[in-house]
């Protein structure tokens, strides 16, 4: 059976930017791993000089080796695309990026950021990971989902931006202190309550996410297809 | 001037069923008494035998005298409808409730459970309070919001029924225990944790509206229609 | 682990009427019992006197049962609500109907018709389904699907109604020819081409679907909600 | 030809109550019959003892008479339905009084209120009027269009109701005149500028909806359905 | 009359590369010139070295040709734009070469492709397009339509890319060979099936649209904008 | 109070291009000033040779400066972005030049332009508007509108772009003339009737505006967000 939660067993989280990852699917990361699936994470861009400060940028790098290590992630592979400036890199080569990670990782399930996100790095990594996951060839992905992120996906424009309604919940009950864990290795990265990127927070939404489906925590994400084959079991 | 937050100087909440008001504005009703504001709650239902324990339903409007109480409300109003049958009321009979209502408080703001809710009846009491603030003749509420209500508005069908995408946030930080209490009050309603309608739900939710907007505690409202004069000030 | 494929081990299919099920769950039905997974099917109407000629509805449940026998379904359940009068019958007993038979056969996964189609006894049957399926209590069914209509679906109001965008897809290549078959078994039903409800139609429609996500048939799916836990394996 | 503008040699337009189809339509109406094509209106609905002044529905009825004269109506059809009351009317009912209706005109443009209309007597004459216009059997409207009414289509909940967004647009440059006379004979249903249904609010919305195309008043119209042949010409 | 079918007289058909203009219209464009119509194609985009191998262009501007050939288009029009670079084209740029083509060919009918196509080039072509086509001044094309692609429309985000929902249809039942011919002429293009860029996905997608109207094929679009002028006949 | 109407007192408005923000809030920032607010407007771009003529960039500055002196504009800042080219200004520094004018202002309200006009620059602006606003840190404004503006709003793809629904409503009964007078300062931006951008046009939308909220002339906006703490008063 393909395109089924087996599809998981091989899954590739793509990330803009360094812990966005953990935000968005850090406690599903944390189950699946747990569960022996193999993780991987592609972080798309990586900040550059003068716009970043190049200790911060090896700072976040190394919270992102031990966030990922807590979560058990199989491989984190680096597209080093410039940060916060996605809109100036050529559309084909953003696809071209994306697609090159997707053919060598080869994942059952893919997991997006959310189009919908105020971030524009983070809708043109959404509209190029669909790119790089079109529904033709031998080996597409038979899974794509899209995760949330908070100081993001919550900050668009309602009712004109595409909007972030979940249909599909991965409970999280027994991996959100691991995902919080992960999230406190990004020290420079997390905020002091009431910021929205603060621990506080993301405690809050997994409950949230949680009680909706009836558990003490869950991670939420909106389907963007899922093709099933009931013969491949 | 008319249609600001003075609108909320006279405030109508419409609750479905009792309780509905406490999870989706209980803050807001607190921080708006202690401001000196006048807060009325109109609830719609009633349950009837045999759909209902009359026993039941007299706790239960113990319970929400007690809450309003902790709340400050100035009046509660019973429309008396019959619960869960809301459907089976001719709309121009539930029109003719909520515009008696509406005339008869000539509320500042008027505030609505949200009509992409799973309940029906809050579908129908959206609907019928919208068409009783219609902004025609010499008195309508220059000031209409949706509230969310937990255990309804996140389990209807994303994508498919109407969205609740908050754009107006009440900071609640200082009345949010006040919001929890007043829940409490309703012991009969409540349920244990993870259920959606649990006390720690609702503090989640609070906390989760709060950070959108940078604060620690927020109640978030859909606008339906805002009418400002700057000259009746 | 819940909420995956292994959901669809017991699988219930809700028909607002007979033949719907098999116009858009119909190879899915197959595909299922060839994998030895229990499928239920709930007709939730029937034609009464005087709208409909009590011979043709007797013709309609025979040609029923030979579509079922031919697709393996497990059971079908008549929940005998009257036909294209649906919205003559109370909102909540409805909900009860459809409650009682997802309490009785405790599904992994619903099928439901969808709440776009033109037909008011199919948006119903969906609301219901839903209400049915609220995710509390101990037995949910983790899956939610809804289904396309030939001659429903296509015919409501572009922009207007709720738009069928197919997010799940089941590879139905080796099923197709028993989904005709048991179409075709509903003679009185079936339409001369170019008619919607044709045999033709059915077919071109299966292989648009198919074409859609690489494969040579499929049946495509809206997901309302799927509630996933690595642990349950 | 069909399907094309000559598909208009033929129109119904679809009133839920007498006047809604002046507001709606009554340039397009007058410029029609001046181009020699012929014109039905179906008034669904009658105001009835004791919801509605018997005096006053026999007014109405006059005033309609008068309008229907000025802009050359061919046959005015009186369903008879209840005022304010058809969501009481069973919905088959309703679709048989509008398939009857269809039947006997076999328009070619059929012209309906908008689903997204704040009346609930508007949203269900859509809704059954669109079921009678099913895109099957040898003589359904190759055109179906909604039209918008002040007073109901504006007052309907943004980003919640379905939106008027009007892609059709006739010019009634020409019978502009004569629309805002076909509605003064109304003169028991205008109200006094600024409310929404007075002559001032008609014709700046004709004024609005010419400038969007570059004319100098036009009737806006969403477009439901368009079926063309090149070759019935 | 304007802004009626007439204005199919003189039409043009906007493709982002050689062939979307086939796949989604060649069926009308065929209806067209059989019934006397002069029909434009513009082709924007040309694939460039080193991204795209010259002999391959050659070859499809060839086959292009040969297809519009068996249409019976008037004129092909290449705007020489970089294929799968659009978006690195400066959007004005883009806005002053569509322009300067609708300019030229002063369309009654102006037919683009989809804006919710997953294809940027597709997407950028829709924008431009419809600022080409803004309704002012002397000139502007009366009927603007989009039409739909297979591997391009299908393949978006669902519920968060703009959706093809189409309300206009035209009967391609007798030139639907001809649409096929023409698309086989792009020999390069076609892809074996189940592709969705095959011709038996083509001609099941015939069917689909064609049933949904009572006819044995035809091509869907989506309104943008018609504006009739009963007059003018 | 803070995030009440109060927020108004220090307003800015932003504009893609001199004139945009009289078309879309002449009559409000008239109204602002006459109540002793301060409105600041930022002009987002500039013409630039060779795409424009700099006699008339020079014209347009001028009547653009007798327009806000007209409507009692405190400041007027010039970001100095090349006209109908944005689209080619690096996302991060159009954000930082949005950033930049909030932090200088510190608006409580913030008036930008609409992301569905059809106009490049309009989206933009309203998309880095967006960003310079995220609420986080101490001094986001609380409130954030979007208004409309003639030829821009009205000219985009029904059902397709983002679409203008207002929500909130400024009367403007006594400013109107204001408004139209500070536009006719814009000889060489305003055209003749029946164009969009005619005073006659503007005008209409006034009323229509105006009396579906039962006042002679409205300006109306669409909210984006709106924070109130009642305790701030």
């Amino acid at each position: 059976m393909i395109g089924s939660t087996q599809a998981f067993e091989r899954t590739l989280v793509v990330a803009p930017h360094p812990d966005d990852e953990v935000l968005g699917a850090g406690g599903t990361m944390a189950a699946l791993t747990q569960a022996g699936c193999s993780v991987f994470v592609a972080v798309v861009t990586t900040g550059k000089a003068p716009d970043f400060d190049m200790r911060q940028v090896t700072t976040v790098r190394e919270e992102c080796a031990r966030a990922h290590e807590k979560l058990g992630v199989r491989e984190t592979l680096w597209l080093d695309q410039p940060a916060a400036r996605l809109s100036e890199v050529a559309h084909v080569e953003l696809n071209a990026a994306l697609s090159g990670v997707v053919d060598a990782v080869r994942p059952g399930a893919l997991v997006l950021p959310f189009v919908g996100d105020i971030h524009m790095d983070h809708q043109l990594t959404f509209l190029s990971g669909l790119v790089a996951a079109r529904p033709h060839g031998p080996k597409f992905p038979p899974l794509v989902l899209a995760y949330e992120t908070l100081s993001e996906t919550n900050w668009n424009a309602p009712y004109l931006s595409p909007s972030f309604q979940p249909n599909y919940f991965v409970d999280i009950s027994s991996t959100i202190d691991l995902k919080l864990d992960a999230m406190a290795a990004f020290s420079s990265q997390v905020r002091s309550f009431p910021h929205e990127r603060s621990i506080e927070a993301l405690e809050a939404l997994a409950v949230m996410r949680g009680v909706t489906v009836g558990c003490a925590a869950a991670e939420a994400f909106v389907l963007l297809r899922n093709v099933i084959n009931f013969e491949l079991a």
